[in-house]
């Protein structure tokens, strides 16, 4: 664990009140400006770093990193250095930019390729991930889809206290924040209809979730231990699991959701590490019936991230939808990757794991329009009259997530996508 | 389409009579030799051929291939190409190997880095799968697990006529035939149990399934159709999709298998073309009541390829549990590649798309153990007098595919695997 984490540090760069990105934040992304190919970097206040250029002016000698792996279009090569170089990466950043450091400072500012306005760079998907799981940890969103989906008295079915339900997703459908996404066509049988109809979904929903990274494999037959778990995980991303909610219904008995999901999911482009997330660490929910030996664990696994949601309507202000926060979470991600892995499936650098929709107990901490609107029964007011109980066409969803606590603030900045007509 | 094909064509390289592999298939296949890195090849009869050697010797000029796409672990490069640079490939191979190239024969001959036996080569997975969708196509089979599983009076879902059912799966834990796979643990709930146990699965069982590889990618948002499916796959495998039954049953409510099915994926280590296929292609089952627009198709495409799956317990001989084959298909690849892309999920080079159970309409046919011992009740003897409702320690479990009409054969060769005691 990272002890080095003050709060008091600062920065030579500038960080405005309410930044998620103080010098005590230094995440990773993936960035291009202009013509240059794609390098990897940290961003302080609205400041992107630029890690290779900063590698290739000599500042990161000494932590025995190829500056190569910097010069890449996804973290991978960086994460597959293991938790021990990121975290060796992330102290040298901060003496680097810590503010008595005018030594650097002077350097660095006579450089013209280091730094960048975050504006007017183009960040993109941070990392390649080979495989993806979507969970569903979250006690309010499984019991309030059970309720709408299936039967109110038996919301809950009879494994989810048990395990971490979760099931595979789609990768290559993952993009970055900022990506618009075409309405999905499919398949949906309407209430009165006793056949399905084609049609572009009218029910596109948005999932607020957060997603963890890891960046260290196993090989098949082997498993993870909920001790050893964070070992595995570099650190998280905001996450929205888009979803077709008629697309859904229709399709995903008995196998799962699958085109209903895989249209467009959207991750914030800075991976947060665990270490810099170590000052919100805090407990987790009581599970109750106990749960069986190798998803028990030590310590605090949970996370105190506020998360919130927004609609903005084309030419409006936004509208926030959700005021949730990750600490509702009943399954940890420790206990996740140890299930994930207890079979002896294997895991990759760069794979992906969400949380599923982070619901909390009040209605104002629903994560899904599903949940919020109650399946239509209660939609939601925008600025000019109109209403929601699903996401339109030229909407924009924006979902953000920050740590706080006084004089420390720590966040993901935000995953932010528009809903264009279907193709 | 391939119309070269030429059933008496013969190669200059032996081709034993039954051999899956004559110079009318041309796979190609990922092999390494020693200490040798991983190459591209083909093969004919039980001969491999080395396709980078081939290419450093001149024997692929005037294709406009980069040899060095063949001196990489995967085929992804190659398929990379088009289906048009793969046809335009195979064609070439195609003449060097013909018996009457005695010229080329005799420069090959005297090489010693491009021929090597079939047993002395070490077979590596063929390709890199950013995704694997599992499809559940077989009527029969949809059908016999919905009677076991759920209710026997109404086995098939609703759904199952109007969509080809299908989910994401593990693209991580998809090995090479040869690979021992340990018996999972995981989470089981015994019928007269409040609570679930941890246990080693007691239901493992084999998927008798064939997987399509697609060969040409598509950007997000778009679509394709039944009519240009075939553009887009580049060939097949034989898929064993491992899974255990125990495990799944209690943990695929409501969001489909996860931990029973991606503890190990099996696939034979050469893609057979859509071209060599294309002399077995026949008409579908008639599909009654009529599909969306979308999903309707011109043209056959099924095929029909011969499966058989065998179990041979450690020091027996192996005992045929299933003859199968690909043409009772209900949904054809066609209609899969369309509906898996219809919400604009975009798809990738060597993306695996199985088929699900290849079951037929008589229990001889069954393509799994579960169907074929239905649930129990029915086990099978082995040589040795022991009976098997599902797979045993130690058992090794052959799944062989060919096609087959007077003077031709194109297989798939085997895929294999020894199933090892729990972790």
């Amino acid at each position: 664990m990272d002890k080095t984490i003050n709060s008091s540090l600062r920065s030579w760069l500038p960080v405005e009140k309410g930044s998620d990105f103080p010098i005590q934040n230094i995440p990773f992304g993936i960035f291009r400006t202009g013509v240059n190919s794609p390098h990897a970097a940290t961003r302080i206040g609205n400041t992107v770093i630029d890690l290779f250029a900063l590698a290739e002016h000599g500042f990161l000698e000494g932590l025995g990193i190829n500056p190569g792996i910097f010069n890449f279009k996804y973290l991978n090569p960086l994460f597959e250095l293991g938790k021990q170089s990121c975290r060796a990466l992330r102290k040298q950043l901060v003496l680097i930019f810590e503010d008595q450091n005018t030594a650097a400072r002077d350097r660095i500012m006579s450089e013209n390729d280091i730094l960048f306005d975050e504006p007017a760079v183009h960040m993109l998907l941070p990392v390649k991930a080979g495989d993806y799981t979507d969970f569903y940890s979250s006690l309010e969103h499984a019991t309030n889809v059970g309720i709408m989906f299936r039967d109110p008295a038996h919301a809950l079915l009879p494994n989810w206290k048990h395990l971490p339900v979760g099931y595979h997703g789609r990768s290559s459908s993952i993009v970055v924040s900022g990506t618009s996404i075409h309405r999905p066509k499919g398949q949906i049988k309407p209430a009165d209809s006793e056949m399905p109809v084609f049609s572009p979904s009218r029910e596109l929903d948005f999932e607020l979730e957060i997603a963890f990274i890891t960046g260290k494999k196993t090989a098949l037959g082997s498993s993870v231990s909920t001790a050893d778990a964070e070992d595995h995980i570099i650190g998280m991303l905001l996450f929205n699991d888009l979803s077709a909610r008629d697309i859904q219904r229709w399709e995903y008995v008995p196998l799962g959701p699958f085109l209903s999901k895989n249209f467009g999911s959207l991750v914030s482009p800075w991976v947060v590490t665990l270490d810099a997330l170590e000052p919100f660490r805090i407990p987790g929910p009581v599970q109750e019936p106990e749960v069986l030996p190798y998803l028990k664990f030590k310590g605090d696994h949970n996370f105190d991230i506020h998360l919130d949601v927004f609609i903005q309507p084309e030419g409006q202000h936004e509208t926030r939808v959700c005021h949730s926060n990750y600490k509702f979470m009943y399954w940890n991600m420790a206990q996740q990757l140890a299930h994930q892995t207890v079979n002896g499936c294997n895991i990759n650098v760069g794979d992906l794991y969400a949380s599923g929709t982070v619901s909390g107990p009040t209605p104002d901490a629903f994560g899904s329009m599903l949940e919020i609107a109650w399946k239509g029964t209660k939609p939601v007011k925008m600025p000019d009259g109109t209403e929601r109980s699903f996401i339109n066409d030229h909407d924009t969803i924006i979902m953000r997530g920050y740590c706080e606590k006084p004089g420390l603030r720590v966040g993901f900045g935000e995953v932010v996508t528009k809903i264009m007509p279907a193709v």
